[in-house]
């Protein structure tokens, strides 16, 4: 299984519309890409080790059987959901590929 | 839901062992914690955006069904968890609590 995190930095002065997140885009981009994806989870930063903030205010993992059902998937509508980033936030993301290489309801 | 991510940045010139970590650390923490893990995830970093390296070269997600639930699972052995850190990276990591706002299944 292969995973996208997209991280939002949680900065000073910047703008994140969890609500437009969780009831537009997420919605919208979950409905374009289809039975592609296995998975999604988005988690809303509370906070660091006691006593420090977040990292990240929001994070989203997407989780897909192959790199190449990721791209089947996701890239006839990489403009689409691109472009609405902009109507939520204006934080530059962080993107990463990972393997997903324990779960617990495999154990 | 509450997700306690646990990030290793892929900084140059660290090391992480990936087969201790999978094979002695992670058995050993979620045995410690028992029943109050309801899902784990270990994501290993392929890459960012094409043509880039991913930020993390390792990220663990434990999800609980509270910061009390964490608390009562984690705080009795985190001496015993810290301690083996050093067994097998000399990253300094990220942490991070947040809160699980949408989940596939639950759509």
């Amino acid at each position: 299984m292969i995973k996208l995190s997209i991280f939002y930095p949680n900065t000073e002065g910047k703008n994140f519309d969890k609500d437009y997140y969780i009831n537009k885009h997420m919605p919208l981009s979950i409905k374009l890409q289809g039975e592609a994806i296995k998975n999604v989870q988005v988690d809303f930063g509370i906070s660091g080790l006691p006593g420090t903030k977040a990292t990240y205010i929001a994070i989203c993992h997407f989780i897909y059987d192959s790199y190449d059902a990721f791209d089947a998937a996701f890239m006839p509508h990489a403009e689409i959901l691109m472009k609405d980033i902009a109507n939520y936030t204006d934080i530059e993301t962080i993107v990463q590929f990972s393997e997903v290489k324990l779960n617990l309801n495999e154990l």
